[in-house]
């Protein structure tokens, strides 16, 4: 999801943007359903190299085992304190794998901006395609998520400035790089190749991996991931010019209705007891104490609803039949809200904190304060949304205001690249797929072209963001089939690729 | 120069290699003339941004300007500390550049593990070419050596368990990132094609500095680069079994001579006044504390000899017409005698601790000691060395004592690759030479065979260290130049690729 939250005091507050693949499940499946594995509660406990079975939403019922690597806490220098190690969580599934001797395949799952809690049950490109490759899965578990919290509970570390200094992509890569090759090690699987998958911010880190460590992923799967909205390489405002096209094509009544909603919310709002009309109009929880906490909900479920508008449920539809079936005399305001209900569904009352759980919250707060600095804005008339430019300067000094440092806006595209990506890579490195629906707000940062044989982009104009990556089932339409066949297909031929210079070297 | 120093207390005693190009330089050419530049003395005082006019060793007379870029002390973490900037120094010649509007290159010098100084003089490689390619040339010096150590004097940063924590060679090779991204803004060349140049040590980054970061360099000319003297991928003897064959094929006798004379020093030093008798033999101008001093000087003397057997010297066959040519009746410590004084001309006495600078085995005795872990020894009776296997255990332990830290001697082939280094890059990366001289020693370690179109291997059976990269004179036989031309030509190539792909994308 992309919002950019009201600007007061709290530290999520910050301007932000998630990329979670699994939003939509979150809001949409019962809390009892949502898959849970190895954690402390009801679905069981934390446990050293213990099996929990997972009741996935994927096709087979899977048998986890929950493991913990002993991971350097900075890879990248030798200050004692760099060697401290911390609990590092993944999660492997034998269930499917041939085994070493026959080097067969490694599926990586590479966690995101979460608990990896949140991953096992919706990436369903790996326990779906796992029996075909005899592959063995393996899923790990972002540093400064979930279990993988060096030393001290999560608050802890994020409070602690030192500590939550080593909460960075780089060593995040490291981290995966070391417990890929502790895995080939421990299971004498030296020649198995290794591809690795991830989502959104988890695609970025997929991409990223595949370029800086080719020698441990013979490939990679970035889905959904805008590893081009850095540094001023896709224009701020392709996000929300995505969201509008969205609603635009969904409704052009319901369109023009949001777009004039925001002076109607002004209008209300400046009014003596103007904020308690909005809280009773709104029907919210909690009392609303400036207009911007209203105005900031109704930015994320836009973007959500765009970012996730995929079946059985099309949010951008379901938003718009809402908006555009309210009772006839119904105000803007009130067809708005007709939207709001729409897509929750009927409540005793709102709640305009209801995306995101805290941890995300939290800790992407400091990743992007850090160095995860995409410039998401929108001009005076680009969007359905009122004017809000990326003000990188403003940007900074909130950072610093909230973390006592400043984030490193250029680091992405130092380490990483991003300028000039088509020429870079036209020459160089193999084996990547990018791929996006175009429905996706994020698809406006995405890699859309083929760079080369080797780097692929796959995308579908109908699809939302990462769902290839989700579990297969009987209801999904054609095209996103057809998506995920050719993408296992190009896998499958580096695979064979693979075991055919293998066989070539030693002849 | 590789060679394993006696066990004793002093920490560069430690078991240390060099791969410095400039060896033999330091050794032959007299102080006046080895070039300085920008330094506190009488070749220039530290001058921001100043002109030093530097008498070089290349054939032209150059202009080099000293800058200090703000470095960041930590690339990888987002700690308070981590933002700590220190004067990082590069510098530049803008003799031959054509400058940004016609997109001519930049040639990139990546400094090793000495000071900047040591360099200038002996890279002929990139201001004997300049001219052909219009080329902006930039030498960059590597952090913890020369001027570009932080905060403070290189005793005391080495001495700071925390400081030196950060000289490691993954935030040397974001410096150069930096540094290089920083001279493309300032000058406005953003589209100018970058060529990082590298020996030895200074070759493995400029290789790594490819595969890292290749939305920054366009290729590298990786010279004498052990890069697969990592992890056990090359024996261990490699180094000590080439060094003999460079022994054995000049000289048989002398072999035979060298061969037998560790023995005799063992015999003589267990006599009751042994360690006088040899220092007598040997003329050192200390006086001995065990043989272990002696046959380490040796060791060197002969690794030195090898790795650098280069015009117009030939060291080993100098050292070896020393040995055979001894007077009659020499006995072997005679004739050993007698190669060293061939080796370093007549002297009223011998220093043992002859090769190279107090900077470089200080830091390189830490970049060993830490993540350089190239695993040199040899086996009973397979080199003209007497046995000294390397001892993991052992090497850890002594890292430990010495710098409180033990090494992490598998990071460099987690980070960088090695294993399966064919497989890996055969359909992965571009635009890389790695030259090397057989005579060498280290190109055991080196790459050997071309891996695919992109990855080449350009060696010569003559060659020596880095023999490439050192200024074209009127003498240099016909083999090198033919090498140098090849490799010129190979990059030529790569600029013109470069320039016909954008000129294909802008049309």
């Amino acid at each position: 999801m992309a919002t950019r939250g009201p600007r007061i005091q709290a530290p999520w507050h910050l301007p932000w943007l998630f990329f979670l693949c699994s939003v939509t499940c979150v809001l949409c499946v019962s809390p009892s359903k949502v898959p849970r594995l190895g954690v402390r509660g009801p679905y069981g406990a934390r446990n050293h190299d213990g099996e929990v079975k997972l009741q996935s939403l994927a096709s087979s019922h899977q048998k986890f085992r929950t493991f913990y690597y002993n991971q350097t806490l900075d890879h990248f220098n030798y200050r004692p304190e760099s060697y401290k190690t911390f609990q590092h969580r993944y999660v492997l599934s034998f269930k499917h794998w041939r085994g070493p001797n026959t080097m067969a395949p490694i599926f990586v799952y590479l966690g995101e901006e979460s608990s990896l809690n949140d991953d096992l049950g919706y990436i369903g490109i790996l326990s779906d395609n796992a029996a075909r490759f005899g592959a063995l899965q393996v899923y790990i578990e972002h540093r400064f998520y979930g279990e993988s919290i060096p030393f001290v509970s999560r608050e802890e570390a994020l409070k602690d400035a030192n500590l939550r200094g080593y909460f960075s992509s780089a060593q995040t890569l490291a981290d995966y790089a070391e417990v890929i090759l502790h895995i080939k090690k421990k299971y004498s699987a030296d020649s198995s190749p290794v591809i690795v998958f991830g989502g959104s911010y988890g695609g970025m880190l997929a991409a990223w991996f595949r370029l800086k460590y080719p020698h441990v992923a013979l490939g990679a799967l970035a889905s959904s991931a805008p590893v081009l909205y850095f540094d001023n390489i896709t224009p701020s405002n392709g996000y929300y010019t995505v969201v509008t096209k969205d609603f635009k094509e969904s409704s052009e009544s319901c369109y023009e209705t949001i777009k004039q909603s925001w002076f109607e919310i002004d209008k209300v709002a400046a009014k003596a007891d103007g904020l308690s009309i909005l809280q009773k109009k709104f029907n919210t929880c909690k009392p609303l104490e400036a207009a911007a906490e209203l105005k900031n909900f109704l930015d994320s479920l836009f973007s959500v609803a765009a970012q996730y508008d995929r079946p059985p449920r099309y949010p951008v539809d379901l938003v718009c039949k809402g908006i555009d079936s309210a009772p006839e005399g119904s105000d803007v305001l009130d067809r708005i809200f007709s939207g709001v209900a729409a897509y929750f569904g009927k409540k005793p009352c709102y709640n305009l904190d209801a995306f995101f759980s805290a941890e995300t919250l939290d800790g992407w707060s400091w990743q992007t304060c850090s160095e995860l600095v995409i410039p998401i804005g929108r001009g005076s008339n680009d969007t359905m949304f009122p004017a809000d430019p990326f003000d990188l300067k403003e940007y900074i000094e909130e950072c610093k205001r909230t973390f006592g440092v400043p984030p490193r806006p250029h680091w992405i595209t130092t380490y990483y690249g991003g300028h000039h990506f088509k020429e870079v890579l036209r020459r160089f490195g193999s084996n990547i797929i990018f791929s996006n629906g175009l429905r996706d707000p994020y698809s406006s940062g995405g890699v859309l072209e083929n760079i080369s044989d080797g780097i692929l982009a796959v995308y579908t104009t109908k699809g939302a963001h990462c769902m290839d990556l989700l579990p297969a089932t009987v209801g999904d339409p054609e095209w996103v089939v057809l998506q995920r066949n050719i993408e296992i297909e190009i896998i499958n031929g580096w695979i064979l690729k693979y075991y055919q210079d293998l066989l070539e070297n030693s002849i």
